[in-house]
């Protein structure tokens, strides 16, 4: 005694490791689930409040971490402790576990904290041996009901517990079935299962070399000691290691009298939803089988009745089911799944649990539950995934519609579409200005593609993944993509695609499915998103809630109106550099590129200045005063470069210089690192006139459409990449020079914090620098050394050997990039306490990431349009204590 | 009175603005360079030991501060401060400032604390007027010498103070001496410098609009003026910005009495040495000039005579100066570079400072020092510049041979090296093993070149920068290399090279200096290194000093004997990759990167481990049982692709696909930002059969040279571009297993931190990581966001325009990416109290980054083999106290 007593982890603090439920005693309820299983605390629970629930016990968690740290052995109190709950359960049922005229059955079952694939399910009908299942078939006055029983619990016992091959019992049966002509098993007699038994006993003594256990309490421990071990199968290592699940957890066993749904037609068994889970629609939502068991209404050899039936079939159970129902909702303050059964016209509860169900329903349900005063708003709140959203915000394929699946690629922005094959941006630029509906594929996508994605109605891509420029364009526009398709092999220049032999032209239709990565062929149905008011309403709550602001990347009057829509409360990064692709000015922003002296960068770039100036022009008036931040030109210069000869021919020509001579500025032009090179501040150092010109442009425009609104214009400029104080100074310099020569007042300037040099510079950048915004592409790129582009050819061995939990591009490394956030917040306050602090980057439209960043301070977060309503329940999360 | 004294800084703490000196009065020393400058406060400290010094007084540096801080406006005080230093010197000279008949002239010169070009040099003989002047030619009965004193009063004064064009005076001169037939200065005679004199005033009348000064005072406050105004020339702004000397500083002003050495033949001027300042010996080493002035002797226009010929003309003066020399080194323990003058055989100190000298001379005199007890092996080891060591490890140009410049590039590894110029690695090879010397001619260099670069004498390319490849790998070999030589345009088709015009074929002879970036015409005379016995016993006091251990970096049997010879304590960094690139394996190792399936990947690193395992044998067996870090594969797989056709072909045959396959595979490896891609340990967790072959290659090499030597062999595996914990668990792992296998006992498992990541999980990953050695390098690539390979773009305008004060490639950015470095170390250490710490970039031989790194507290650094030397020195320097 004393030795097990030391043995025994601080967890165990005392000597109860059996726990009771039932209608007379009940020592477990829901909030126990560390203890007792999610499992077991819920059939505890409803034990507690009344609900008519087979008796049983649990043997909690703490079991199973004893058995671990003890060499598979039990504490010496267990025997005793299951022996009383035995006792417990005999009396209440009126059966004897092992009586061998009205004999007790068990159901062993195992339940962790959590659901968790890959344990032991379930074992029925413990308690069965050659003399009990005579007392079952006399006292059910059903012998066939009987044997199946015995001859169940004999296959699954001897799979699970005594490691017998389970499709030697099948090949048994099929044999049976074969020579004695039964097509189903309900075909095979009480006689056939009789002598199948024996034949199953038979096999398990020749592959066991001991004969089937006849002992029910030998069956019972075995059971037990089956599920304690099925812990630490390598299936049940593998998925908690994935979804990040300790090990230390354990899982309870759960042993329950076995009630039958399968003994006549006032037998059923059946399971529910309290709400629709596809709606969120207030009915009773579920479907039952008359003498069937459990097993059967999943396994769909039959086809089930739905609940409503019962109202006529069994009026008093379906009123009592009913009434159940409405008191666990009110329980629970939330949609249940639960399963029954019905054994001779009385009705058992057999697992309550939260119910699944789709975004719109999550919300209706939620809206409702706050009107039904069920839930408070914060709670309405918290209950929405607000990843799920995306769902809400594109159109879905139709669940039911026939679909013939090409290929599978990465889900790399949601929502679905249809439409024609093209390979060729300006093919699909035109073909939408004549109105048909393009889906763009092309190996990759590149800056150039820009306005053929614009025209599209989606995006596939045979290579990059989930931050490919094609699937980081594509959320930005809203638009479904799916990236990385491999087995889509595309012939730019033939223009055709094949996927695995099947070769399909430029103008076939196909659908594109950006949620899950297929690609369909043809055309698909599907639902269109319907905003609802239960979805405006949780919106409201979770702006009232929320303390993040939430901003929009945006570039085009488009990006910006969809942003207002979506209530972003400003721009929080606009790229002005995707205003340079546009057909109207890349020629002479090549010109510029390609310029030799100052003095002919300075022409080109007048040329561009008018169509900077209008750009703001329209940003700014559709964002009716509320603030935009700028960031001045960030990427390489040669990725505007002309690649193709009469590209190059026309710049050529525009510069009066010969082809040859604009190959040889683009050779030099040419980065090994391009990501590490010439651009962000380092640009506006080397070239000043290009920022220049563009801040100049940003103040004109915010001075005309305050001339022509009478609104206050917000502009915040932006330098991109600084990495030192002294970059900073001389920038924002050169910013109120401009300022000061165009005459405006009220701008900020500040920079992007995307490396790790600035991060931990922050304090003295700040000393310049009027807000910082995190750019955290680019910050994770630099602190992991990882390049987005790149990052293809080993992310996918990463997260399968689990180095990454998640994508670091798309959820925040809190680790590290994290760090430097934090630090940088820090650091800036420190120098400048009203400092701005907001993140731009790809994080800031996921909830796990806001979450972070809402622990570190930030004034706003910054997403593309699409995820702002995600972003604004996601911030109102994270401002909620858990 | 109050207002003047309110307006005081803190730093004038008392009234007193003027310092005398001379033989009575001395109010200063050596000790105060602050407030009275370097060349004041080494003449106050020379008279007060005795020295005969010309009295004067010193204007001091907090004169300058109240100037600036009162709108150029003197304190009150200093009038008559002024007036009572000079009744000082004129009562121990014996003359009175603007006597008629003995007057005493007096010199005006800046001084700051540091020797500062772009102020005001000097203004002698101030006091002369139309009066004195023929005061001093009746007293010095020389009247030809006093108005050859007075025109250049006129000159001096009138260019400096009043701001009258300098070339308008050589034009009256020149036309005097062309009218009267006058070759030299020296053939004006007396009445011709009479002459001079009033054209010079008319002069300045005409410029002025007013008469020269002819008021002693007048003139004195004039000069003194001037010096404080030449502080903010822009010329000393700019100085002062590069080498970042505080405007505060301010300077001091020198006033003195004037004595002469060209009065006669017992008159005369030189300037010393203490010592030999080219070899170090111990032997008085100067010239001078009798009958002259002190800038004669610099100015080369007459043959100065060396200075033991005083010994005969002038024994008495010789023996004073020769005690003096004694005196001086005694007082200041250091070589003295001394100023003269004799006036009628008297002798004068006019400046005594810190002797420059060359690396060789530095060794010496320290070592020579020591012995003669006049200073202690600390000060010896301080006072050498490690830096200047590499002149003594390589052959320089000698400074007196003739060559023709044809371009500059950067001095990106030095030594000097004459060769033929050759275009290709594959030729420079076979001319190199045919006997003949090599220069190798690039564009740029890649790894495909090693082969051609270690056959070559010298390096030469016309792209790149300090830090490109050809410098990086240059330095890593020892060999010469100039870089980025703009001017150098190589047709590598035709094996020309085009130079400012002039075209060079294959075959020409040319130099190259790596120490001054020049590339020279044909072959120039060079001197050999020699190293002497004085720098082993300085290296001998510096490792006895130092606490950081010093290791190289090194992968042939060359390398790590070079670095043996040098002191390395062991292998910092064996870059298996550079083992790769050999002609026996290549073809290997683009097998194994272009297989398809991982048997066709085994299958050629069976190929190459023989290989692998026999490079390593040979390292074990020079290294003698010194630590070995040899760092696993590290960069991108494409690096090693084949370009040319041929080589595609081959490679397509080894691996029986055709050659567009081949093509294909490459297209398919290419990435954005290689640097940011599959590399490091990217690759051992992608294909483990890469990293696992090459471990084995090194157990059972450590073995074999176990049992061939009996010695014991510590090699220490380096997993490269860790970012996360996770992946050292698997590697390490991997490590464990191989070495289990092998059987070997006795490694280390450690980890590169390159990436800010690693930096900060630096105490998750020292759990698993048992030493980090930081690659500075990609360090500072990452926190920057700056690829060495594409900076050349922009960080010429970021040094123009003072963004970084250095190269942070070269000198460790200790803001940022030593930051990191910190943390790094820190953390690490909490988590593994032993951890071992070094570095192994670049930084490793740069004395600021090893004394930054003394801070962190790492165990060593590790540098190429011929920096060795420096990283001694610089590693005891470190360990001392300033």
């Amino acid at each position: 005694m004393a030795v097990n007593a030391m043995l025994k982890t601080s967890a165990q603090t005392n000597d109860k490791w059996v726990y009771s439920f039932g209608k007379e005693i009940c020592q477990g309820d829901a909030t126990q689930k560390n203890l007792l299983g999610g499992k077991g605390a819920n059939l505890a629970e409803m034990s507690k409040i009344g609900l008519p629930v087979p008796p049983g016990f649990i043997l909690s968690t703490e079991v199973c971490t004893y058995f671990y740290q003890n060499k598979n052995a039990y504490p010496t109190e267990i025997e005793h402790q299951v022996d009383a709950g035995l006792k417990q359960v005999e009396k209440e049922i009126g059966a004897s576990f092992g009586d061998v005229k009205k004999p007790l059955l068990l159901s062993v079952r195992s339940g962790a904290r959590v659901s968790m694939p890959g344990m032991m399910d379930t074992i029925l009908n413990i308690g069965l041996n050659d003399t009990t299942v005579k007392g079952l078939a006399a006292s059910s006055n059903n012998e066939r009901f009987a044997y199946d029983c015995y001859r169940r619990l004999i296959q699954m016992y001897s799979d699970v517990v005594l490691g017998v091959d389970h499709d030697l019992f099948e090949d048994i049966l099929d044999t049976y079935k074969r020579r004695n002509g039964c097509r189903q098993d309900t075909d095979i007699t009480a006689e056939g299962l009789k002598e199948i038994s024996e034949q199953f006993k038979d096999l398990v003594k020749k592959e066991t070399g001991k004969a089937f256990p006849q002992e029910p309490r030998e069956q019972l421990w075995g059971a037990i000691g089956a599920v304690f071990k099925s812990w630490m199968t390598p299936r049940a290592v593998t998925y908690r290691k994935i979804n990040a699940i300790p090990e230390e957890w354990g899982t309870a066993v759960c042993v329950q009298a076995v009630v039958f749904g399968n003994m006549g037609d006032d037998c059923g068994t059946g399971v529910a939803f309290t709400r629709n889970p596809s709606t969120g629609e207030n009915m009773f939502y579920g479907e039952y089988l008359l003498n069937a068991q459990g097993e059967d209404v999943v396994a769909g050899i039959r086809t089930p009745l739905h609940l409503e039936d019962m109202q006529k079939t069994m009026p008093e159970v379906y009123k009592e089911l009913n009434g159940i129902r409405l008191q666990l909702e009110k329980h629970y303050k939330d949609m249940q799944d639960i399963e029954f059964t019905i054994q001779n016209k009385k009705l058992y509860m057999l697992q309550t649990r939260t119910g699944k169900r789709t975004a719109a329903a999550a919300l209706k349900i939620a809206v409702d539950m706050v009107n039904e005063k069920l839930i408070t708003k914060e709670q309405a709140i918290k209950r929405i995934n607000p990843q799920s959203l995306d769902q809400l915000l594109h159109p879905t394929i139709d669940a039911k519609a026939e679909k013939t699946v090409l290929a599978k690629g990465l889900p790399a922005s949601p929502g679905a579409a249809t439409g024609e094959i093209s390979f060729d941006a300006d093919d699909a630029e035109k073909l939408a200005k004549d109105g048909h509906k393009v889906i763009l594929c092309r190996t990759e996508t590149s800056p150039e593609d820009i306005h053929g994605m614009h025209a599209a109605e989606g995006i596939l891509t045979s290579r990059g993944g989930m931050t490919s420029h094609a699937a980081v364009v594509a959320r930005g526009m809203g638009k479904p993509c799916v990236s990385g398709a491999g087995d889509v092999m595309i012939d730019h220049k033939n223009k055709t695609m094949t996927v695995k032999g099947r070769t399909l032209k430029e103008g076939e239709k196909i659908t594109i499915d950006g949620s899950t990565g297929e690609v369909l062929f043809g055309a698909v149905r599907m639902l269109q998103p319907a905003l609802t008011g239960d979805f405006e309403t949780l919106m409201q709550w979770a702006d009232a809630t929320r303390r993040l602001k939430v901003r929009a990347n945006a570039e085009t009057a488009l990006d910006a109106e969809t942003a207002r829509k979506f209530g972003a409360e400003g721009i929080g990064l606009c790229r002005t550099e995707h205003m340079f692709f546009e057909p109207s000015r890349i020629l002479h922003v090549r010109q510029m590129i390609l310029a030799e002296t100052q003095e002919e960068r300075r022409e080109a770039l007048a040329k561009i200045e008018p169509h900077q100036r209008q750009d703001f022009v329209n940003l700014f008036k559709i964002m009716k005063g509320l603030p935009v931040t700028i960031r001045l030109l960030d990427p390489p210069l040669h990725e505007f470069l002309p690649q193709e000869e009469d590209e190059i021919n026309s710049v050529a020509k525009s510069l009066s210089v010969s082809p040859d001579k604009v190959r040889q500025r683009i050779q030099r032009l040419h980065e090994a690192n391009p990501m590490l090179g010439l651009r962000g501040s380092r640009l506006g150092i080397v070239y000043p006139e290009i920022y220049e010109m563009q801040v100049k442009a940003i103040f004109e425009a915010a001075l005309a459409v305050k001339k022509e609104t009478g609104e206050t214009v917000t502009p915040e400029v932006m330098v991109p990449l600084i990495a030192t104080k002294a970059e900073m100074d001389i920038l924002k310099a050169m910013v109120d020079k401009v300022a000061a020569a165009t005459g405006f007042k009220g701008y900020l300037t500040g920079t992007m914090i995307e490396l790790p040099r600035a991060a931990l510079a922050a304090g003295s950048i700040a000393e310049t620098a009027e807000f910082f915004s995190f750019g955290t592409n680019d910050l994770t790129q630099t602190t992991f050394g990882i390049s987005r582009d790149d990052a293809g050819s080993f992310l996918p061995a990463y997260q399968a050997q689990h180095i990454l939990s998640a994508d670091p591009f798309a959820s925040i490394d809190t680790e590290g990039v994290g760090e430097l956030v934090k630090i940088a917040a820090e650091r800036g306050r420190k120098t400048r306490k009203e400092l701005k602090l907001g993140i731009c980057g790809e994080h800031g439209g996921d909830p796990a990431s806001i979450k972070f960043f809402e622990t570190t301070g930030l004034d706003y977060i910054s997403c593309s349009p699409y995820r702002v309503p995600i972003a604004r329940l996601a911030a109102a999360q994270a401002s909620l204590k858990d």
